[in-house]
C-alpha cells in the first residue's frame, strides 16, 4: 500500500470515528454531584504541564457501575461513567478553596459506540452548562492520553478507600 | 446563688454532657466514602490558624438525610451525618495530591442524645481506624466552634451544585 493510500485510510478511519462519536454524543451526567467521589487533586502551579488545560481543583466522580468496577479492578461495563469536575482554585486566607466551575469532563463506557476511542466516549461541558459542548474532535485528544492507561482500562484514577 | 454554687452547676452540667455523649458514642460511619461529596478545601500553609488541627486536604461527605436537608436549607433530622475526611496534602510535581488519612471527623444529628452540644454528636477516628476515637471532651470543643453556625443549624458547609 502506498503511503498516500495509508494516509487516506487513516483519514477515513478518523472521519468514521468522529462521525460515530458525533452521532452518539455523550449525555450530560445528570445527578453526578451525588455520585461517589473517587479522588481529588489541585494543580495550582502554572509550571505544571497540565496547568493550561486542567489548572484548578478537580474532583473525580463515578456512577455506581463505574464505582463497582473501579473498586473490584475489573473492566468497566457499558454505561459506566466518570466525571472530572474542574473548579477554579482560589487562594485566600492561606488556604485553597473551590471557585467557579471551569468545565466537567465526562467519559462514558460503550464499547460499540466509541470503539475508535478505546470504548469510551469523551465529552466536556463548559462551566455549569449542560449543553455547551467543548470536545470538538470526537474525543481523539482525550483518548490520546487515556490510552496510556490500558492496564486500568483507560482510567487514570485509582480508588482511595 | 454564690459563685461557687454556679461553678458547681456548670461542672455538673459539663459532666452530664460528657456522660450523655459517652453513653451514646457516635458510630464509625461505615460506607461514607460513597456518600455525596459536599465540598473540599486545602489548608496547606502553616500560617493558617487551623493548620495545626486541620492542615491538609479535607473533603466533606453527607449521608442522604444530611444531603437532603443541606440542599433544601431545612434543619437536619435525627440521623443526619456529616463526615470531615482529612488527608495529608502532598506537594509534588507542582501539584497537590492526597496523602494518607489523618483522621475523619463525624457529626451526627440526635437532638436528645446530644442536647448539650447543640443536638449534634461529635467524634473523630484516627487515620484509617474505625475504633481509635480522638474526641475526649464529649464534643465540647467541636461544638465550641460549630455553635457559631446557628443559622445553618451548626453546619459550616454550604452545598455547591
Amino acid at each position: 500500500m502506498s503511503r498516500f493510500a495509508a494516509l487516506v485510510l487513516v483519514a477515513l478511519a478518523a472521519g468514521t470515528a468522529w462521525s460515530a462519536a458525533a452521532s452518539r454524543p455523550v449525555s450530560y451526567p445528570d445527578g453526578y454531584r451525588a455520585w461517589a467521589h473517587v479522588k481529588s487533586m489541585a494543580i495550582t502551579d502554572a509550571v505544571h504541564p497540565l496547568f493550561a488545560s486542567f489548572g484548578g481543583i478537580h474532583h473525580v466522580y463515578a456512577n455506581p457501575a463505574a464505582l463497582n468496577a473501579l473498586r473490584s479492578g475489573k473492566d468497566y461495563p457499558d454505561g459506566a461513567i466518570f466525571v472530572f469536575d474542574l473548579l477554579e482554585a482560589k487562594s485566600a486566607d492561606d488556604a485553597w478553596t473551590e471557585g467557579p466551575r471551569k468545565f466537567i469532563g465526562v467519559m462514558r463506557r460503550d464499547r460499540k459506540a466509541y470503539a475508535s476511542t478505546g470504548g469510551w466516549g469523551y465529552e466536556a461541558f463548559a462551566g455549569d452548562s449542560k449543553t455547551e459542548r467543548v470536545v470538538k474532535d470526537g474525543g481523539a485528544s482525550c483518548f490520546g492520553c487515556h490510552q496510556s492507561q490500558a492496564k486500568t482500562f483507560g482510567v487514570y484514577s485509582a480508588w482511595r478507600p
